[in-house]
């Protein structure tokens, strides 16, 4: 059966190796040429993970890695969706060349996304109408947040919704008891700390610096706020998500 | 260091064995004893696939299985949760004779629990309380369902619900555009097929018996009401889900 030229959206769960799945593995050694989109801020020790999966996991000879350059992108924008859709589209043209001019016609080329594909990462709609692609699914950061709280993400017969720090700045969400936040720069949760919820926290998940916070929100909010603060001044940066669960008043 | 008596909550994802995690190969080849609650319908093929995971993982000798029968479950009770709470306790119950009997005062526990157990999945629920725990996450039902339609869950800076089917057939959830259902026994998005709607819809997710179809609501709703009847009734049981996208009108 012929090959022809194909990306692989591989999942490669938030950062511990040990959460990479059987299928990550062997999606990995099918890899030619992986490419990679590095981040900003976080991008020293993101490219040093990502090294290590290779490393560990990698066993065929020969596949190569192709870095390309992250756009600038302006967060400060006042039209946030216009703002990612100028980052992504810019995103898009670099990786388009670099697959054009690295990746032979029956290539296979890999991008490793952390967490997993289908949450808050941008790499489907990158390859969308572009080149072929596969995606495989790995661990998201909410999966090990309440693997470490060990709770459960929705409560009997309960939704859950999954947003972001934005959206809940902008208000709590209708019908939601069971809120995970991600993206959040600044703690939105933080106005709610009046009512009766419990939050469940978690930054740098999956990773050796991972801190864990649980309780009443009115109670740990603060301890999140400065434990957050000093860890962000102290690495540089900072992931962080968390889960709150409004109880019956 | 001394061991203590513990139960390890292993997530193994929704059936294909490439979506267990390295850290849940560790995991399963620590158990002494594993504990196996059966579902009634699906149990002699769920019963298959775990002894199948356990045999392609476990490598080391002397761990053993014990199989606790699930107690009946009134299905057709008005009190959907008191229902589900009477049957979790009695599920408990015999859990904890069983672990209390098989499991030395220093021995490790293993329960398999497909998908995520932090997803639709009473066991860290049925742990609480009863003995010390471990969560490991595992590849979910909803993140197969998007890798094979290679589609992200949310849009971009967007939010996504995920609910059950009971609760989508009580109304459209407030100000949610993206919504993923499960546990749904008679596909209660059809209520909506005149609205603007996009279906991802997969059954046996992550089994050789998967089955995917996509498109407007409204032009392959019938499709999916025949293929899953069909389904079904080949194969005496069905497990499936479906991401619901509203476009805009």
């Amino acid at each position: 059966m012929g090959r022809m030229r194909k990306v692989l959206i591989i999942g490669v769960g938030a950062g511990d190796p040990e959460h990479v799945t059987v299928q990550a593995i062997n999606a990995m050694n099918a890899v030619d040429v992986f490419f990679v989109l590095d981040k900003d801020s976080a991008a020293t020790e993101l490219t040093a993970a990502r090294r290590a999966l290779v490393s560990r996991y990698v066993t065929r000879a020969g596949s190569r890695t192709v870095v390309i350059a992250d756009p600038p992108r302006d967060r400060a924008a006042a039209d946030y969706a216009g703002a990612v859709k100028d980052w992504r589209d810019e995103r898009t043209r670099l990786l388009a060349a670099a697959i054009e001019r690295e990746l032979g016609p029956d290539g296979v080329g890999g991008i490793l996304a952390w967490g997993d594909p289908a949450l808050y990462d941008g790499t489907i709609r990158i390859l969308q109408d572009l080149v072929p692609f596969e995606v495989i699914p790995g661990i998201s950061s909410v999966q090990i947040l309440t693997a470490r709280h060990r709770v459960t993400l929705n409560r009997v017969a309960g939704a859950v919704l999954i947003t972001t720090g934005r959206r809940l700045a902008a208000g709590w969400p209708d019908g939601a008891d069971d809120v995970v936040v991600m993206l959040d720069a600044s703690l939105s949760c933080r106005r709610y700390r009046s009512e009766p919820i419990d939050i469940y926290w978690g930054a740098y998940l999956g990773t050796p610096d991972e801190i864990l916070i649980s309780g009443r929100l009115d109670d740990v909010i603060d301890e999140i706020e400065s434990v957050r603060a000093a860890a962000r001044e102290r690495k540089g940066w900072i992931m962080d998500t968390y889960l709150l669960r409004r109880l019956e008043s």
